[in-house]
């Protein structure tokens, strides 16, 4: 029997490093996929069509929803974005893990989807709020009311952090990726997650049965 | 707010390698405490009142099952053991982590308990009935017939491997108690594990207030 991959969702406010720890575990393990979402938002410059997102316009978007092919989807401020549903069952059915950055509307929908009992959830907290407008600010890419209006999302996002399964106050990018490694380490191990121990408790109970 | 201990349950059949890895935990962190078992049989060589297990006589037993004392008993061949449910509750409660050496039956008393949210369960397979086996022989302590009924007794055990919420095939002790290790320190950043996070989420809406 083949093992089901997990989905790993990653969720926290802009600016809390979840970009930076989702490349770090990428590089960490080459065969976590990362689910590309689809957003009607134009892309921002560097930004690679079918890397960073898949780009797509407002009635391409709500057909895919309408015909059930997102697993989730939202609108934030005045875009919409949603997770295809394709890539990522090809990828759990072969194994494979597959990594989410979505925010807490879609860690909601995904959780409580078909899909549920394959869920590893977590948010990413700031140190501190002060931290957080710093590291929105110094991309220097915001103007000062696009800023404003991410620090409210921020905190309407951080207000959703207890329901995932593990929270991690991002202090130390070093320490939280460390810890980010175990986890997902250790629920790989979880009972669910190893199919194969059927076979080897099979040939336990054969060898029982022939002595 | 403190956070409650966990209740480590590691259980596998006489032989798998159960007390050679609980003794490795001990050694690696000092604030885990182990719950020693009451039981009406009689020690054998070496073992210590009150360190391997609490000797106690049939009437003793049973009055502290009828006081609702025990965590969870079982009775296995011609003997009673148990949990005293006194000392786990402090440990929990002080925020320290109690592993337990016990059977499926015990497993099952605690998993479906009031502390069932605290539970963390792993169960040990051997790697073959023949390795199994030869470990049980080895101990050079018991005659033929008393190996057979602790063969039949491990198989009894083995069948109900997955009612657990990890499942280890020890074939190589360092590697399993390596994934010991991981698993109790990923579960130990579970959000639930974690009470100090509601105050720094407390801490982060007070600055978003104040700015």
């Amino acid at each position: 029997m083949n093992r089901r991959g997990l989905l790993i969702i990653l969720s926290s406010p802009s600016g809390a490093g979840k970009s930076t720890l989702a490349g770090r575990l990428r590089d960490w393990d080459d065969t976590l996929q990362f689910s590309v979402s689809s957003t009607t938002r134009p892309p921002r410059a560097g930004e690679v069509d079918g890397t960073d997102y898949n780009f797509v316009d407002v009635d391409d978007f709500q057909r895919q929803v309408a015909d059930g092919a997102m697993l989730e989807h939202a609108r934030v401020f005045e875009n919409y974005y949603g997770s295809p549903k394709g890539p990522v069952e090809t990828a759990i059915n072969a194994g494979r893990d597959v990594l989410f950055d979505i925010d807490w509307q879609g860690a909601q929908q995904i959780s409580t989807s078909s899909l549920s009992n394959h869920v590893l959830s977590f948010f990413l907290l700031p140190p501190s709020i002060t931290e957080l407008h710093r590291r929105l600010v110094s991309r220097g890419q915001d103007a000062p009311e696009v800023i404003e209006r991410r620090m409210q999302k921020s905190w309407d996002e951080i207000s959703h952090w207890d329901s995932y399964d593990y929270v991690l106050v991002n202090d130390d990018l070093a320490v939280t990726e460390e810890k980010l490694k175990t986890i997902i380490t250790a629920e790989r191990l979880r009972a669910s997650q190893q199919p194969d121990l059927m076979d080897h408790v099979r040939t336990l109970q054969q060898e029982f049965e022939d002595r």
